[in-house]
């Protein structure tokens, strides 16, 4: 373990594995490790792609990723499951061909799985993207299932995000409705072979159009319209259009100012992140489950207050003075 | 200010004006007057109304308050609404019924505009309820517009939570599966006179029947079926029912243990929530904003890492020793 910063950064795919083993478990060592990482980080394009199960996300990364190979990129691959942890998500013809691919020494996949508490997924993700990064890694993708705010939190991570629908999946793009369409960069409409794929790129172009964030509001500035791209994975079409749209995003990043605008506003977010998680641990040192309990049936038989609880325990942790 | 705990709790309605105000704009005494407040709240049955805009909600409260009235409660109304401030969302018709009710001294309306940070503002309606609750109203409504985090949050002060949907509103019910599910314990079909209006009422039961969440697991225990009911404010149907609902579901929460369970989950997250605005609140008066932004440069010019810099705001805090 004493020379797993070198070893990855010499490209030893073993000790990247260690590394995201170490992250996983949240072994307090890996932060040290990841402090010194964090300098050689910076370089990797990093994109998500999300969409209801079924939506053929698996097979689309498995694509994306051929298609970087051939670009000739090394290439990491997140595949960030919070309900099966075992399967991760995908189904047995994409795991085969996820495997295919995990053979090339120049692509890293790992699935990980959610654990603990909101937040504690986008953390861990974050680190090891920020592992693969630093191990010249790039592009590396984020595939989440759903979007809830785990998945959202998660996506936030990312500089371009896809989101895939399924032709005739209308729940979904009501789904995408309520949370996602704030963060997608691109839609790619996937099994474009079946029936309705067309109708779905029109449903999608309209919900656009309908959103008034979404629009050019000056003329002068760069602007990323969003594309809506159809995909077939048994016909093998598409895919280079999205490689392409995803370096297009890239390129507006840069030239907007937006990918420094980005890095800023995460990299504070995850500071304050990694303190309120801080604060957490402390109070679970600090206060066992019978405390816990004790200290909540004060409160509901109204013997004592939140206020005053709270007031202690933040004595307990160091942070007011008694 | 010196004795508005002694007139707020004698039923000074200015009293309790006041108090909502120091809430609302975090005065620090606020804190110091809830705490004694606390002894004297827990009576209340909080009642949450949400839905979309236009769905009907400022209306049906509205009815549900002159239903109380006419059942002789005290009735309080606590409107939430994040994205108008200044209107409370309601349109002008609403407006004027709901300050026809205002004029009675058994019922206290307040809106609340949302600020501040995430969580911030279930954090102020919990205190808001908890001044009301000591103050002796019983119901508290707290009416909240759409289905985000923060509503979410907000809702989960109450003990009955009514989603209300206007009929023809496919979209609405999308909208419902994706977040609001699982925390309905009514739901209300308004503008029952409409077209459309018995066929929402059966895709709801139809959504309902799908929840496996939601069966009768345990025979022998106490089981809610949540009711879909029609309300027309217009012909002044479905109100009655609506309360006797809402009165209904109290009882099962008693009965079944629930309400006691439900108290002592939120005291402990409100507990939990007042520690890290502690927190939130010591890293903002130890960093100024020019502070910040020489830590995120450092991080993203990759001079320095999140995880020494957060160690070294977690010494400032206190909560780490040097």
């Amino acid at each position: 373990l004493e020379n797993i910063v070198e070893r990855l950064l010499n490209g030893d795919r073993r000790a990247l594995a260690r590394m995201v083993t170490l992250i996983e478990n949240e072994i307090p060592a890996a932060r040290r490790y990841l402090a010194e990482l964090h300098q050689y980080a910076g370089r990797a394009h990093i994109v998500g792609v999300t969409g209801a199960p079924g939506a053929g996300k698996s097979t689309l990364v498995t694509h994306l990723v051929r298609e970087w190979r051939r670009r000739d990129a090394k290439v990491g691959v997140v595949a960030v499951d919070p309900t099966s942890p075992l399967t991760g998500g995908a189904i047995l013809g994409d795991r085969i061909r996820m495997m295919e691919l995990s053979g090339d020494p120049r692509v890293f996949i790992r699935s990980m799985a959610s654990r603990g508490s909101l937040g504690g997924l986008a953390a861990s993700t974050r680190d090891v993207v920020r592992a693969m990064d630093a191990a010249g890694y790039n592009p590396i993708n984020i595939e989440t299932v759903g979007t809830g705010q785990d998945e959202v939190e998660v996506m936030r991570t990312a500089h371009t995000v896809l989101v895939v629908c399924a032709p005739g999946m209308g729940d979904d793009i009501q789904a995408i409705k309520a949370g996602i369409l704030e963060i997608a960069d691109i839609f790619v409409v996937s099994k474009a072979d079946k029936p309705g794929a067309d109708q779905t790129v029109a449903e999608l172009s309209m919900l656009l159009s309908l959103d008034p964030t979404r629009r050019q509001h000056d003329k002068s500035r760069p602007y990323w319209k969003i594309p809506v791209l159809k995909t077939s994975a048994i016909k093998d079409q598409g895919i280079t259009q999205v490689v392409d749209a995803i370096q297009q995003h890239y390129a507006y990043l840069v030239e907007s100012g937006m990918l420094a605008h980005r890095a800023q506003r995460q990299v504070r977010s995850e500071v304050e992140a990694l303190v309120l998680h801080a604060v957490v641990n402390q109070l679970k040192a600090k206060t066992s489950e019978d405390d816990w309990q004790k200290l909540v049936e004060d409160i509901t038989s109204r013997e004592r207050d939140p206020y005053s609880v709270a007031n202690e325990l933040e004595e307990k942790i160091g942070l007011r003075q008694p």
